[in-house]
Parts: C-alpha cells; structure tokens; sequence
C-alpha cells in the first residue's frame, strides 16, 4: 500500500474514538497492568501517545519544512509519560490526546501540502535521513502498532485464565 | 488477573463499538489487504468474529451446563467466514456483529450464573477437559487479540513507506 494522505487522515482522526471506545470506563486492572519489567500499561500508551501529540509529530513535521536536513530532529523522550502522567485518571488522557489530536489535524490540512513536498528530506538523530513521506506513514503505523500493543497487554492479564486454550493464542508470547 | 465476570463483560460489550470505531467508513486497502498467503485481512477477521458469536462461544456454554464432559463441543470451522461474508459489506458484518453480540450478553446474564457453574467442566475436541472459566476468559482473550491482529494487519500496509523508521517496529515482523 503506498502512502496516501487522505487514507493515512483516515486513521490518524479515528485513533482517538478508538482509544475511548477501549479504555473509558473501564477497571483499573486492565489499563495499570503491563507485560512484565519495563514494559507498558494500556495506561502508559496512552501517556505516550498524548507526548508524542505534544512533544513530537507537529515538531517534526515542522523541522523538514523549515530546515530540510540542516537541523536534525530532537530527540523523541518514550518515557516522558511516567512523569507527565502522573496524578491524571485514564479518562484526562483521554480526552487530552482528543482534543490536540483534533487540533494537530487541523494544522496539519492547513498546511495544504503538495505532492512534492512528501520528498522532503529531514534528519532523524540516530535513523539519518528520512522524507516527510516517511515520517507521515510512521505516524499511522505507530497509532495502529500502539492499539495493537494495548489489547495485546489487556490479553495477556488472562493468560492463566484460559487454560488450555492458551497454546492457541500464539500472540501471548510476544 | 483473576477471571471476572463483571470485567470479561466490560470488554465484551465494549468490542462492538470498538471495532466500528477502527473500521467503520474506511477506505477498502485497510480492510481488505492481509499480512501474505493464508492470513486473514481485517474484514476476513470480522467475519471470523461474526461466526463464532453465531455457532461457537455460546453453543459450548450451553453444552457445557447442559452435558458437562459427556458430549464433546463440536468443532469451529475458523475459515467459514470465507463463504459466509461473501457479497456482504463492511459496515452489514459490524452491525451484524454488534446485534449478535448483544443479544448473547442479554442471553448470557439471563443464565444468572453463580461461581461454582465457573469451575463446571466441558470437553474441547483437540484440547481435553476445560472449564467454564477457561472458555469465559478465552472469548474475551479471543475478542482482544483479534482486536491487535486487525490493526497489525492495517499497520503492516505501511511497512514500506516508513522507511527507516521500520527498524523501530518489532511488531511488523510478527
């Protein structure tokens, strides 16, 4: 599938409502427990996901516009949630990361981007040269992988629960 | 995390709208492509879902209560939603879904289970003697996993076109 820009809004709108359909409402045993040491809650994705809203996808976007390759992206901080979270209820973040990516999507169409503007090169710090093309793809990709992350990390809470059947979820031993 | 009832309800009832917020008015390339030969594309895994709520989860709660290890459950056909979804749409295999889905919690709560029901044993055709509680856990682990493998699926689409950034997706390669 290539990239296409109204496919790719397609998803970056609905990730919220999708995120709000899962995770509103519901106990707080399926969105504070994660996957082992060091891995994440459905609870601390949601945190990232809202940084990231905040921190890094508009700045980035931005930086390959501005300066192409002569200044290179900063530093993206994945664990900024642990403190940037705390004290908020599942539902504040939520809600958060509704209202900014709304705000994010307006921006970005009012940009009015040109096809030959996805060429446009950026400098990733540790990746090295990367095009706007690609940068707009992985902000899709990284939505979906992250809802993917979060139902797999609330599957796993049943783990023992189902028994026998567990030689069937292959997926449980990611 | 210990089987619930109260919490196995609230992702059971919650999937419907979830996967109408994931899927519903989405261009066909998200939903109709898979991960390669023999995997199921987003609308082949909503079909499958579809299936089991019609034959499966509620057919071996039933034979379970109604004949304990005496009567094996029957076999689930897991490509039968190849025939059956045929000529129909996205949008009519989610609203069939989200009708069957709530008229087997209505049916479900109707049975008034108590917990010793939980630990009542059925025989599984390839996997031997499960209780009820295994198989209760296996439909809400069943419904969150196949959550993730639509939007890994979706989320594979763009392998590609993230260049780079792929080397950041261990999931792409699941």
């Amino acid at each position: 599938m290539q990239y296409d820009i109204a496919k790719s809004l397609e998803i970056l709108e609905r990730t919220p409502s999708v995120l709000t359909s899962l995770l509103s409402g519901i106990d707080d045993e399926w969105i504070m427990n994660n996957e082992g040491p060091d891995t994440f809650s459905p609870y601390d994705v949601v945190g990232h996901l809202l940084h990231g809203e905040k921190t890094d996808w508009t700045a980035r976007i931005k930086r390959i516009l501005d300066h192409g390759t002569s200044k290179s992206f900063d530093s993206f901080d994945r664990f900024a949630m642990y403190e940037e979270s705390k004290g908020k209820t599942m539902q504040q973040l939520l809600n958060e990361f509704e209202n900014i990516r709304k705000q994010n999507m307006i921006w970005f169409k009012s940009l009015d981007l040109q096809q030959i503007d996805y060429d446009k090169k950026g400098l990733h710090p540790k990746l090295g040269e990367v095009t706007l093309r690609n940068l707009l793809a992985t902000w899709v990709v990284h939505d979906l992988t992250h809802i993917a992350q979060i139902t797999r990390v609330m599957a796993k809470q049943y783990k023992t629960e189902i028994g026998p059947w567990v030689e069937f979820f292959r997926i449980l031993n990611f």
